[in-house]
């Protein structure tokens, strides 16, 4: 690999593309080389994001117009259901990590029925790995093609998967109350997500029926070694960035709140990105705002044989376009911040 | 009775204070004759209150001042703790409506356990109202003192309580995941509740300690007859008003969640500010917001024998002022929603 | 006139549709009979609006369905330019209070300057009075239909036309720096109008061009005699309610700020929704949430020979939907604060 | 100079202490060697802002503590009028950047007009640089104590001065209707500044006496050579972070609008910070978010002779401690944008 990797970035014009081309600006060995958005083509960047002006960026072009012998990274950024096609049709030596929910579920039967039609490229799915990095680093490590994890997923996975891995908690019945601000439903003009029917209040949305609920049984499962079902709700508050997942387990046996905390901090010594805080102090969304940190809490819950876990993220970095750098940083071999280091923005 | 009642408000420079204005000087038969506010004493209401201005209010006094010979009711909105002595003092011909905690504990030890303190009015505690209206009505009505219930007890009680007492969901296993506005925490000025420190954010707080934990639990007591430990965790987030208690329990035997929703569209047939939403929609605080409304929602969950349940309230009014206007409603015989009749506010 | 006025609103869908819903259910004489939405035409109420239901309401159809017999006073909250066809068609019988832009230009060749097109019942619009009710109340009182002003031109014409009209600030220098929540926008769903794109920002629109600057400086011009041509630069920024017009004068010979403000306090003595505050006090615009009060402040400025005034409305009250029922109130005679009496909402 | 400059930052426990932190981790010739903050000496950065941990910061000191033989540079984040004895006091080794009002007000009894005490640094103050950097780049080169500009000054002079400079636009007419975030009012516990008093409104404050318009009108001063006097309101919004200065000019002689623009462009060309947008293009406050950027939009207005210019920054990067970087940059003969590089974050 050259001391620069050239970067294209499909589906530039949504949120998760805009904080791809925030975060690799100042990626010290990425060049983007790319930009699409098929409504926009012809555009430069910064008539949609005008946030992003005076980079040099080039002009966003279809997908069919970009030259792929050039590429190196791809950062698939397209809508949920229209990736599956054009990744299976990259040529083999550009490297992918999609963004979009199209590869996250591995099984077929799974993805059918979530996603109400058949998935278009069953073989690809087959060597995929899905990059929830602190986890799966080994896979993402050997991948051509990474499926990046989802926001809530992110959130919810972290805490829960070193204590599921050892048996600490119970995996029937788990709660996972999560609470995420707009950025995630993305910049598409919808009446539910104007700034007058968001702010000042909130609200449960896909209750029992969030997309999101498979791909984190998935994770659970894998963690198990059998099948899990979680109850995951989902509420959209006044906030752009952010999700607070918060989860109530069962302890398996003697363990004691406190056990989870040490099993946690064990776990992610030495990860850069996720931090366990001191046993009893409770996350906060705007510490990680811009950030590509994971925050973990572990509390005592005051009913017996119980423990609370929350995990906070800010969902367009560590849940989306953060994490997809920091899984091209780990399957180019770069150093795994990379591009990474900003501190969270507060206040 | 006579037509008219006379009414004074102590701690009148709180928000609940200005909410009880809000509301009263649109009761048929209210009538403000004193607003106390120690701080502010010799000061128009308007002066705390811009919003309440060219009402013909009273100006506020100390308690100390007020002439109770001409008071019917008094609506006490003092901090917590103070409240036990002055509530004990005033003349047996004023009925009251406490709006702090200090009379919500009816067992001493609890109080005691809860607040660090003796409970300073064990004997007055014993012939008070707990004022859930809709689940007490009885009480209220044959009380002098109502000690109006917290925003969190009253969002959490209202969907739990008729299901508790048909039996229908466990006690055991109850998890109250609860979302509030920021107003909950009063006007004082506090570093944790600056504009900057809570927008574009969320967090859990007072996790397995909050002092409303043992005014839900001992309300669930009563309805099963039986000790109750629930979970209860708190959140801060950025709106003004409004409280969304997501809660989740386990169904009992061959019960389903759609059983849950009959039994609650049955129990609240009537009653005038608890609406029951059609099985399967989501109760959203955005639409409760200055009135005096509790919305209820009943969820299937994806895990086998387990159901979700919403209660909305805005913490001002059913949480708190428009509750208490609702009780003395009852004390006096007046129709339960006279000057409660207001929609709310959208957007 | 009989007890009760049968009410159509058309254009029930929208913010000022449900606003005028919110005020009229408590309007001790008005009866809602007719509500229409074309595109919703067959569903309920509170299937767009859920704060809206359980009161009684007609279900919505569309204009061509009203039966126009019963019919006695009519809103038009419909979008602008839709609105002079539908209005011409109405039966005489019918008094009219229109919300849209379509009848506030009394110029026809300016309306079609600023709307691109000729005006489609210049006949009709001779007869029309523009509602501003404390300037032109004798008009509105004689009219059969009234055009009900912009919130922006209400804002800022209410604060300066007695000066103009006594001469006692220039005509030719006049500074309108306007702030407004996003509900001005309606509920259309657009980009710009997002969650996420609007909070935490603020930024001008509309420069030099906005649409209501022609009805400012018609109003302003009928004060002065004289053709006015003002500045007037909106601004959006993050709230759903209000608008704070900040106004910039020269002031007329040796005039002081200080007898601007008594000229304004006289002026509006006695009116039930003009608020002049004590000289040199900022109005705020959550103190007038969900009312119809205006706030009007007058600063001395450092400038000599210059003043500063401020007009603060909740844009869908004050600004719309109320002084409709205010106007309707002139209209028929009723005491002109019926239905209007409701605090604001703080906080 | 080394290497590495050796940094101590006193007053780190306020917002401007925090994002001085924020950025300075990331300047790769900066570290930092001293924090203090008197009232949390002992305690570790993140006690105060959780968002800064895992950073290897020095421990919070009291300013007496502080070894200032290991110091070159210092920046002082103090509260208004404790700053002036501190900064006499600095061994002479020391630069400093002063973010307080101390030293921004070059004339004596201006100051002790404004602040209401003599100044206590005279001397010193006649050695100061005023930190503008665009406008005083040399002057601030050759300083040893600079003076960091408000952050309602940066906003309003750096669209203004090069026009004044040019006699383009009149001095004697200028209205600066500003529009802040919360964040300009800092850290300290305020019922004012409190989330539920703050969102969902807008409000002026200082009228004509808020203590940035003597800064201002001493910087259009120096450019025009005569006194100036301005009109400058300020408003408070719910928005954390940005300053939009909404500037109304009356144009000289036969000057365009399009030739203030074509002035700005010319004079800021190559300036890293400073982007003057196209002609009729509206600056936003959320596109320069976290970032040193300053947007400047031009207008034509619709009243003759008169033109509208708008500036937009973040009043904590630009506003404050990014300039304030930028400023130690310029004095060490470092790349003006060393560490200053990250792009806005938005949304």
């Amino acid at each position: 690999m050259s001391e620069t990797v050239n970067i294209a970035i499909l589906g530039a014009s949504g949120y998760t593309g805009a904080e791809l081309v925030r975060l690799l600006v100042r990626h010290p060995r990425a060049r983007i080389v790319a930009l699409t958005a098929d409504r926009r083509a012809g555009q430069p960047m910064e008539a949609v994001f005008p946030h992003l002006g005076g980079l040099g960026l080039p002009t966003m072009v279809t997908i069919a117009e970009v030259d792929w012998s050039g590429v190196d990274v791809c950062f698939c950024a397209l809508p949920h259901g229209t990736t599956q096609e054009v990744i299976a049709g990259l040529p083999q030596h550009v490297k992918v990590v999609d963004l979009s929910a199209d590869f996250r579920l591995f099984d077929p039967e799974a993805y059918a029925q979530w996603y109400g039609h058949a998935h278009m490229a069953t073989d690809l799915q087959k060597s995929v790995a899905y990059g929830l990095t602190e986890i799966h680093r080994e896979k993402v490590k050997a991948a051509r093609v990474v499926a990046n994890p989802g926001c809530y997923p992110t959130a919810s996975q972290l805490p829960l998967i070193p204590l599921l891995e050892q048996g600490l908690v119970q995996a029937e019945d788990i709660i996972i109350d999560a609470k995420s601000g707009v950025s995630g439903a993305g910049r598409s003009a919808k009446e539910s997500n104007l700034f007058t029917e968001v702010t000042e209040g909130i609200h449960p949305y896909g209750v029992a029926s969030h997309r999101h609920s498979p791909e984190i049984e998935q994770g659970l499962g894998w963690a198990t070694g059998k099948d899990v079902v979680v109850n995951f709700t989902p509420h959209l508050m006044p906030m752009s960035r952010g999700i607070l997942s918060s989860i109530y387990v069962k302890l398996v046996g003697e363990t004691t709140a406190e056990d989870l905390h040490a099993a946690l901090v064990k776990r992610y010594a030495g990860e850069p990105f996720v931090r366990v805080l001191p046993f009893g102090t409770a996350p906060q969304t705007r510490f990680v705002r811009g950030s590509n940190f994971c925050l973990i809490g572990v509390f005592k819950d005051r009913v017996p044989g119980r423990a609370i876990l929350f995990g906070a993220i800010d969902n367009l970095v560590k849940g989306a376009s953060g994490q997809a750098i920091q899984n091209m940083n780990v399957m180019l071999g770069f150093p795994e911040d990379m591009g990474l280091e900003q501190q969270p923005l507060f206040p």
